[in-house]
């Protein structure tokens, strides 16, 4: 799912101070609505079955060709997991049992929370659905390094690797300076 | 921070489908805008300072006059820790170091996604910020159960006690049903 955040005829709305609030914030001026913009979240899955991980190859923008994990948008009154049930269900087919929380990650150029489960499939059939041009049940020397959709794939899968054989973990963050580094332009 | 996220005046807008999407959105009928609404992020983190915890009574609705942790919306283009050092720092003006994420809890029917950390002062000063009636370090036979302003406060300061002397947890979610019901009307 695209999402714009901006309304392009909305010239009534500046930037301005409103009580009780340490940032200025976009008020209008007709009728002092204040349009509060605050980070969104990301819900998704790193999915295995057997010795294999699903991949969706991503039919849409950004980055469409692309291989990522399902992952999407939390809608209003769901569940983080429910949302990255949701997500699996509507980009591969997939019904999945979540595990665990994997990774936490603050994307703050694009003013994201993503929140990635270790998941596994309730049943093998996976198939693309409208936002995925592929999807795939992949060993790890199948994953396509080079051609992963976001940052954040990549890390998740590296730290998925990392914990393959426990649950004794805790969950991932961005990973520090120099570990992970994103091998695609 | 109290948000409003209905704006008043915008009769244009009306549910309606929009393409690769499963869900109906406001759709402005003047100009086709999106606006999706989406759950929003919360931070916050349980403090600790020696065999105490931070507490802070609310000087603002919702809920004024109960005690919390430290905790509030997250901004635009912050990390999910840079936003709970901010929120302990405004309500507490108290300077934390975070420690690890404690729990994750959804809360379906405001749709919040509440990302809390285990943290602890750095140095021993707190005073209440202007959200803030009144801070305290508290023992945990001092913390007023029955005076808790939110069913996630009260769930993340039993989980802390129960890991109190350890950082081999995974972060707690919305506690099964029966588990620390919430004892405040």
């Amino acid at each position: 799912m695209v999402q714009k955040t901006e309304h392009p005829h909305a010239p009534e709305f500046t930037k301005r101070d409103v009580g009780g609030d340490s940032l200025k914030r976009s008020v209008c001026d007709r009728c002092g609505f204040i349009d509060y913009q605050n980070p969104k979240v990301i819900v998704g899955s790193a999915i295995r079955h057997k010795n294999r991980i699903l991949m969706c190859k991503r039919a849409i923008e950004p980055r469409i060709g692309y291989w990522t994990l399902p992952a999407g948008f939390l809608e209003l009154h769901e569940t983080a997991e429910e949302g990255a049930m949701r997500e699996a269900q509507e980009e591969a087919c997939a019904e999945i049992e979540i595990e665990r929380l994997l990774a936490v990650y603050s994307v703050t150029h694009i003013s994201q929370v993503q929140l990635i489960y270790k998941a596994h499939l309730v049943r093998p059939e996976i198939a693309p659905g409208p936002e995925s041009q592929e999807v795939a049940l992949m060993e790890w020397d199948e994953i396509p390094w080079t051609e992963l959709a976001f940052p954040s794939v990549f890390w998740t899968l590296n730290y998925l690797r990392e914990v393959w054989d426990t649950d004794d973990f805790t969950p991932f963050g961005n990973p520090p300076e120099g570990k992970y580094p994103f091998p695609v332009k």
